[in-house]
């Protein structure tokens, strides 16, 4: 705990009651969405206004804290579990205020504490849309999205959250104010700290703005969803689509282990015999809508699949709840869950598919599978059990050759959940050691003691 | 001139016909597209396979030399003049193998030479589509687009270059080869190196290999012109088609001066006494370009347009040639010609249309201007001659004055020639010191001596 003089500072600067000091406080910091270990912060710091940001890390760092910023804590690689106990968390959910949607221009300023569901339902409700979407969504935040470069299910067609961040402000370790990127639409002055920001996990400097592209939302969708007798006949064509030049704002896999989970939980009618389902949805003008929809259909039947359009607005729905359920309807099966994210080109799925289905069957694991099929980017879930020793290094065997047969493909690590602490060991068989020295030499330059986010994405 | 051991060197490691030291060769390489007083090398080094990078370079840093890599010397910013004569050039030019167009996966691997309208085009006979098409496209390498993030004229719809680069590998200044990005869709692996290389202006690394984003090609196009009896009415239309939420793949500006000097030039037949001229094209799926180019040609009649339609290709060919013709027929009116890139949000253009006007008249000079005005993206093309010092401080001041204007206007002094060094100087008034000094600490880092393109877009 802090010395009484330090605590007096820092709730002179935020406030007594953003100063969290109870075990119990500091117990819900000290996890993510990982099954990581947790480790108690030594103090929860929680600003209310940015301009408290710059003063409150340049103690911390001059102190000798180590600093995690935390959103909601929807991390899915260790990126916000503290480093050690001698770890201050600043959690940035009171700075959640959205400062401008500019119809006009077609952008958005916030804060980074802003929830990525609200946003975007405020920029709906302006006539607008913001398509990223990570399933975390309805909590995670923009600036945790920003940090992890989160993507989500219309990642195929509409890109990730790097492709929509104009600009923006951070502190540095100093608590100075660096300033990235512009309202307009190009920007080619300076550096582009933005885009070095962007997935760098909070080890590079404390989020307090972020400029966000908007973009005008499309006049129509159609969905629809697919059966398959096996997942390389699913995966073959998520391969033919794309080798077909459409680009569906969604394409997404769940295998027969996932769908009878999920019926399991739900009993929403998925069919459990089918080996994979392929929900699919077009987007844009009418017109195009419907041929590309045909040409969506035509693809998935010449491989085999048992397609259904949505009719309906309540159809469309059912397809999108199948996809809801899976990582909840996976998660409650046994005591721990752990969901990769595995990425490889569109073409190798079929390949990394037989994989995955080699792995599970040799180590005799538990496992569903489902994902962004269109981005390559899959989900394997590990269903386990922590205390389980020998399972657990059967799961830590599975997930290290899943990510050697992955990098074999063309692949890489992770699509959109990040390096963190529990791919960082991994990084250097895909990038190689030069890469990660040279990574170090940039984070000593911006982080000379080694406290922002220590443990994350490589050692400092 | 180096000494002779070291020259042997160099030419055992890429042969001697690559090692240029004559006179005439280093004068080829002492400027670039900037009026900038040239500056000739000490030695140019013409690699031809990427390998040699490593070692090469390995060797002029331990040396000493200030290191310039230079694709085709197309630069707008002084990117590519030599910093000293100290300085060895390093010409990718022969570093121009397309490794691989991948159809099924969408994704191109090239090396930093390959021409980026040769290019274009291998990627068009492959079915598919390179979007970014900066000016200089026919003889600018995809290096260069990357070093300078360079933008284009589809830029509004399709994005710039930075939206297309999936990956690259990069020699830093020890030699070592690092990697990042990958080929799949989505990457969020270690640091997003590849999104700090962009528009690094050659000061972080040397780059061997590109991984492109390409996409489906539209099915269908529409251009068309307009004339207006006012600047600011043509400001009002472009500002109102963004506002109406089209998103146009171009959307091109021309004044009044523009238009005469072409007319000069070439007689196409453009209308000397129109104030300004926008000229559109809408892409995309038939049904929606019939829609969007009737939308935009209402817009543009209620801000008193003259609407002209391409009827056929020849006539969409017209069109374009105009935009095509805008810079070389104001660059050859006067000895020099300097062509700033001042980008505000797309509702500030009038404002912009109209401080540009005040200026040019207040310091009594020659401007046309013409640019991407869907982006906010003008281009204010000063007519001069760098031989007379009085009209040169006018410039100046008139530029400064400028770069004043577009930052309160909210925009930024750069769209996409980048800041290299006619723009350093300005970087502080946008960015804040403590932005440069961040900015400082990271080229330290990665480079120690100073010498990777040292007097570009900040000191050392």
């Amino acid at each position: 705990m802090p010395n009484a003089s330090l605590l007096k500072e820092f709730e002179s600067l935020i406030g007594k009651e953003n100063v969290l000091t109870s075990e119990a406080d500091r117990q819900c910091y000290s996890y993510d969405a990982t099954p990581h270990a947790p480790v108690v912060p030594e103090l929860v710091l929680r600003p209310t206004r940015v301009e408290e940001l710059g003063p409150l890390i340049k103690r911390c760092y001059s102190v000798g804290f180590h600093i995690v910023v935390r959103g909601s804590g929807t991390n899915l690689s260790g990126g916000v579990v503290p480093d050690n106990r001698e770890t201050v968390v600043i959690l940035t959910n009171a700075l959640n205020r959205i400062l401008e949607i500019n119809t006009e221009d077609c952008y958005a300023v916030v804060e980074p504490g802003v929830v990525t569901a609200r946003f975007a339902e405020e920029v709906r409700k302006a006539g607008l849309f913001y398509p990223p979407d990570p399933s975390s969504m309805s909590v995670s935040t923009l600036g945790g999205n920003v940090a992890e470069n989160a993507g989500g299910l219309r990642g195929l067609k509409y890109g990730v959250t790097k492709d929509y961040l104009l600009g923006l402000d951070f502190y540095d370790a100093e608590g100075q104010l660096i300033k990235t990127g512009s309202r307009t639409v190009k920007c080619a002055t300076g550096y582009n700290l933005a885009g070095l920001l962007t997935g760098s996990e909070g080890t590079i400097g404390v989020m307090s703005r972020l400029i966000m592209r908007l973009v005008p939302p499309p006049k129509a969708a159609q969905a629809m969803k697919a059966t398959f007798a096996s997942t390389v006949a699913a995966a073959e064509a998520v391969a033919g689509i794309i080798a077909a030049h459409i680009v569906p704002c969604t394409l997404e896999f769940l295998d027969n282990v996932t769908l009878n989970r999920i019926e399991d939980f739900k009993g929403i009618g998925l069919p459990r015999d089918a080996a994979a389902m392929l929900l699919v949805e077009v987007d844009g003008h009418p017109a195009q809508v419907k041929e590309e929809a045909e040409a969506v259909c035509e693809v998935l039947r010449q491989c085999g699949g048992d397609v259904q359009m949505a009719g309906d607005a309540k159809e469309r729905d059912a397809v999108w709840e199948a996809r809801r359920l899976a990582l909840p309807s996976l998660a409650r099966m046994r005591p721990t869950c752990i969901l990769e994210d595995a990425t490889v080109p569109r073409s190798k799925l079929p390949a990394l598919m037989t994989a995955i289905d080699g792995i599970a069957s040799r180590y005799r694991l538990e496992l569903g599978v489902f994902g962004h099929a269109g981005d390559g980017n899959m989900h394997p879930t590990f269903m386990c059990d922590k205390r389980d020793k020998d399972e657990m290094e059967r799961v830590e065997s599975a997930i290290a050759e899943l990510f050697e047969q992955t990098i074999a493909l063309g692949g890489t690590l992770s699509g959109e959940h990040g390096t963190g602490i529990t791919k960082s060991r991994w990084l250097e068989l895909e990038v190689g050691e030069a890469t990660l020295a040279f990574c170090r030499k940039m984070r000593r330059a911006f982080d000379p003691k080694g406290l922002f986010n220590s443990s994350k994405i490589i050692g400092v």
